[in-house]
């Protein structure tokens, strides 16, 4: 029998060619995978709860792992891990799971966040993407509501991918600002690849003049991948969560 | 006749032995001087309110330069300059004032924070120093109330320095949370050398239970250095802003 866990974890993207192991260039599956394996003196793989780029950050991502053995002590296990791991992976907690809990296919949505800096800033450098010109934030708010109308993204998927549909249910979309930040928020029972950069670079193209919502819902209607605006720089971009149904943290 | 201009910029500090111009490491005067000396095609040398550190930020530093042709478009220059410095150093704003104006000598109060991460985070990495003990916010409070009943801060200044009085009249100071981290806010007419990095680290040890408020208030009484806290990190430190009084800028 083995005994699973859920490990919620931070990272700053830059210095990785995105979560999955990769044969060029290191993955913060990798790092996390080692830190473990060293800690628990066993081969482990963690399996996230999405697969984010290279140089895409995450706040609270989430990811299943196996012990042979029951792990007595949760907070000095990410306490160790912590110690070990480099200064851009943080280990936020770690919870024991139900034996069949899947960290990709049970979570029941995902939430990523955009941050755009309206002005050069020596302290958001790697954390943002900076736009010098002016935006207009009710427009781009207008234009995120049309999203909701929508079940099929093609249009905002890279080409070649091997997804059976392109159906998305999106559940909450919204820009806000932040001091000197305009962060968009976006929440989905799934994303397809490149989707939410796809879609933050369609709407800043409403933000500066360029198109409005009505345009957005018109390339949506297209599904095709080059009706849509530029993609954006994957240093704005971070997965902040995934929810999970109850019963995965049920164990006795 | 000369044209004199304030400068506000931010910086961050990782990178530099600190604003002041020095003969091994470089200094963000030498970088904001040569890239003002560029664009204005002659020998300028920016004079700030206020000398940092090696490592420590600015989030508002102001500084005063001359030109000796008055300056047509100032918004002009701040985004020439943004283009030309590096990511780490951003202008915020130049305005013009009056030919006797002086960055440092006018400056009737300085302004500085310093953060505390009070967990590993991959996005605090270099903004803030990291405390992996528990912390009591009130009493911080309390201890750093005690500055205000002292003049002479001898106890949190650097051993050797060419000054001729330690006297500074605190005008605030408090910690307060943000998030995942603490952060303390202290203002005064004037700061000693490395005297904000010292009274944190003395109120620390209140935070941690190692020392009381009574306790602070018999350290400012010794006048002695060693009597003091540890000097904190330099990556928590951020210089927020000088205040001038509105004459410097009363230009006709």
């Amino acid at each position: 029998m083995a005994y699973r866990y859920f490990i919620y974890f931070a990272y700053n993207g830059a210095a990785y060619c995105g979560w999955q192991r990769q044969p060029n260039g290191l993955a913060v599956q990798e790092v996390l995978g080692k830190a473990l394996s060293t800690i628990l003196r066993t081969e482990t793989e963690p399996v996230a709860a999405g697969r984010t780029d290279a140089g895409v950050h995450a706040r609270n991502m989430a990811a299943h792992f196996d012990s042979p053995k029951p792990i007595e002590n949760l907070p000095r296990l990410k306490a160790s891990l912590n110690s070990l791991l480099p200064r851009d992976i943080a280990v936020n907690r770690i919870v024991r799971v139900r034996e069949d809990a899947h960290a990709r296919f049970d979570a029941m949505s995902r939430k990523y966040e955009y941050r755009i800096a309206l002005s050069k800033s020596p302290f958001l450098d790697g954390l943002a993407a900076y736009v010098h010109y002016p935006l207009d934030l009710d427009a781009m708010n207008e234009a995120a509501q049309v999203l909701f109308d929508y079940r099929d993204f093609t249009s905002f998927s890279k080409v070649h991918t091997d997804v059976k549909t392109n159906d998305c249910i999106i559940m909450e979309a919204g820009w806000r600002q932040e001091g000197d930040e305009l962060v968009f928020t976006v929440k989905a029972n799934r994303f397809l690849r490149n989707m939410v950069r796809a879609i933050v670079g369609t709407l800043l193209d409403v933000g500066r003049g360029k198109s409005t919502a009505a345009d957005v819902a018109r390339i949506i209607e297209r599904r095709d991948r080059c009706a849509a605006g530029h993609s954006v720089p994957a240093c704005g971009l971070y997965f902040l969560e995934a929810e999970y149904p109850p019963q995965v943290f049920d164990v006795e």
